[in-house]
């Protein structure tokens, strides 16, 4: 980032009504109620009106709606329909991480076969199997594995410790966070009949589409046969479980500890809340939102939002009422006497 | 693998009846919808019978009984009681998965003391401490690590960015997939009385049986005074969690987010599907199935199928439901003053 | 740690009443039933106090009220009101892990900016970024990875494979387990009016108290705008996510699988068991404990203990009541038009 940015210049990148001086200087970007003087601030949720009143931010992107009236703001306004993607939009201006240098770190190890675009920067301990590709301007942090033909599409960042095996295909602009796995093993076995299982080896790769943000620790299994597939702009959490030959529409999000289990799918534009999961062989159909911890036990064809799970109590009024769970059926079957009684 | 194979070979291989011409060869396995006329392919589940018809494959694996009447496949046939084994053996010879040449790369760090069995394959970047043992034909990925005194047994398979800590035990054969991480401390700490958190030292090892397969990112803690101990032929998925002191017999699958608790303990040929879990200080017999996402919280004394957790519903649905939960126990009683009535 | 100790050796450290030999030597320490005869065991749980009869330990951890009457113990005592926690206590006398020397490894990567304190022992292909500070007596772990301007306080042990970004601060005596990520982005986007998702660059660091265990595969996301904390003396056990901008006070207990969502802070002394979570931004107040596999679902303002989930069936009883879970509601409106009569 630079040291500071014009307001003038903010405004004109985020097609926002400026109501202040083009030429003041903000420094940095905080909530309404930390942002200091020399910072940009934004109302991006109704319950947080209040803290314009005393908000001491040089300047707050805002709907035109909370500019008149009570509470009003003294600063300079930044005026967008929608001030939460604006925020969004700006908030990489003031990323303070290090961008990598493009270059090969000594250290690397690098097959000779394998293909390396313009502007790679590819830090210590990386190791690039024989024939993949990395795409221009990619940058693998430290510690990073690419198998065999695998290929990294151009601008992708891949964090340090990342592990990806032979032959997945990433898209442009991806980013992998630390720790991620993608293209081990689906988890295939057949029962031998003499009580061991034999290993069904997994032939298919991983193909990834573009501009794909995968989270720290989440893995994505090879295919059994065909590829898995995950489509364009999907965006994953840590700790999520993409198992074989799952395909996964585009636009998906995908919230940490959501697993999707063996050949299901989803659709375009799903969003999956935290440790929601798809048992295998299911289908989810465009623009379903499960919440958090439900389990999708079948198909879903209809659009719409799914549930299960129990809500909290207590330990001990819950200890009562669960109790009753494995009683439900007896229950329902006496309500049944007694309506014919 | 080989650029192609013979169906005779493949027969032989497989003790399968041939029926067809010995010299075809294939180049590929694929499903019986994908499969192209150079390609093998398997019946194993008997809802795809109708794809025989227009499969295009040069051979199927097949029960006899899909040989007879309609639909008729017009290719060879590889005959055999269970296809499904079938497929799964004979999948290794279409495994595109680079084999790691033997060699140790310059850029490894081992510890002088370490013994190194004959054609081990070291990758980049590993590092080996004292007194450990890398049996024959092991192969180390890049940045694998290995404790002091730890032992590989022979043929095992650790992929890049394993860590394996010191004083654990694998058999041979294994499979560690990358990320995982086998040995760190169970989770052991005692109230100091005070408000804080006494570490109790995890002094156990691991001790891993022959066969063994484990995915990414999962995790197999130290014991707290004995070790902690899996059987052989023991298939483990992505992010699951052994947790210190736990046993687990021969032959178990644990599916992806299985979590064991500290001191349970399996019996053999046990399977947990996704996200089942058991709680500490259980014991689950021999032949137990343990649904996805139930949880174990107390032990099992008889084979059998185990469940907990509650359907998918509309969000909706749910929401009205849900809120009955809490009103168990009091629904209960009413229906018994009501019979009393 | 030593050969092997003194019973008066023990006894100072634990400030234990000693019943017998004060030059008795012991070589380890084990379960009172493993216990061999140059051994130290302890009772530190009621239920075990019949196996004191025939254990062969040189001496025993135990309160003074299970050294009168029968079963009696042969062998030496160590007296103390809390034996579980004396045997916390002692038990890193007995840890065989190796102790990293002091020194750094030729291959590690140490940028010239980075500040390196007194006794750090740095392993192999271990890469520190600029400005980055490594206190006194810390050890870095094989492949472990230290972002710009992170750092790691005095004393703190970093396992092999560990990625830490940059601009996190970890306080002092720290443990964080191999495959653990600290400091990845949180998970923010903006829809952004077109189908997309717009990333919300995460400018927080993360902050993390002293003496804190993480354990393995466990993930800290950096905060969108102000920091993620985590108190002092909190302990984490592996595959543990914690989200952007979470506050967790001191001295709390997570277990495995614990997810923390985005902007959900936990006070002090709270013990989340395996799997329990919190949705986003609710707050959990002091000296609260949630059981197994709960989800807090709103604030809770009460010290107590809380839970969710579904008991344990056989798989045919639950299937039986599970789908009376969806007629919860009907039900409960039928008892009330029952009672109505």
């Amino acid at each position: 980032m630079r040291d500071s940015y014009s307001l003038g210049e903010i405004a004109a990148f985020l097609g926002a009504e400026l109501r202040g001086d083009a030429d003041a200087r903000v420094t940095g970007i905080n909530t309404l109620q930390n942002a200091g003087p020399d910072q940009l601030a934004f109302l991006a949720n109704e319950k947080y009106v209040s803290q314009l009143d005393c908000c001491q931010a040089a300047a707050v992107i805002v709907a035109a709606k909370h500019l008149t009236g009570a509470p009003a703001f003294a600063g300079a306004a930044l005026v967008l329909d929608n001030p939460y993607l604006g925020y969004a939009r700006i908030s990489q201006w003031f990323d303070r991480g290090p961008k990598p240098l493009a270059g090969i770190h000594p250290s690397a190890v690098i097959a000779e076969s394998a293909k390396l675009g313009a502007d790679v920067a590819i830090a210590a301990n990386v190791v690039v199997e024989a024939d993949a590709v990395i795409a221009e301007g990619c940058s693998l942090g430290a510690g990073v594995y690419i198998g065999a033909r695998s290929q990294i599409g151009a601008g992708s960042c891949i964090s340090a410790n990342v592990s990806i095996y032979h032959d997945v295909v990433i898209g442009t602009n991806a980013t992998v966070h630390s720790g991620s796995v993608i293209g081990a093993d689906g988890f295939g076995f057949a029962p031998d009949g003499a009580g061991s299982w034999q290993k069904i080896y997994q032939i298919g790769g991983v193909v990834i589409g573009d501009n794909v943000e995968i989270g720290a620790c989440t893995t994505v299994d090879r295919g059994a046969l065909d590829d898995t597939r995950i489509g364009n702009g999907v965006i994953i959490d840590n700790h999520v479980q993409i198992a074989h030959n799952v395909v996964i529409g585009d636009n998906c999000a995908l919230a940490a500890y959501v697993g999707i289990s063996g050949s299901s799918s989803l659709g375009k534009n799903c969003i999956l809340a935290g440790d929601a999961c798809l048992v295998g062989h299911v289908h989810v159909c465009d623009n379903v939102t499960v919440t958090a911890r439900a389990t999708v036990t079948k198909s879903i064809s209809k659009p719409g939002s799914y549930s299960s799970g129990t809500p909290m109590m207590t330990t001990r009024e819950w200890r009562k009422n669960a109790v009753r769970m494995s009683q439900l059926d007896s229950m329902a079957r006496r309500i049944k006497e007694l309506e014919k009684d």
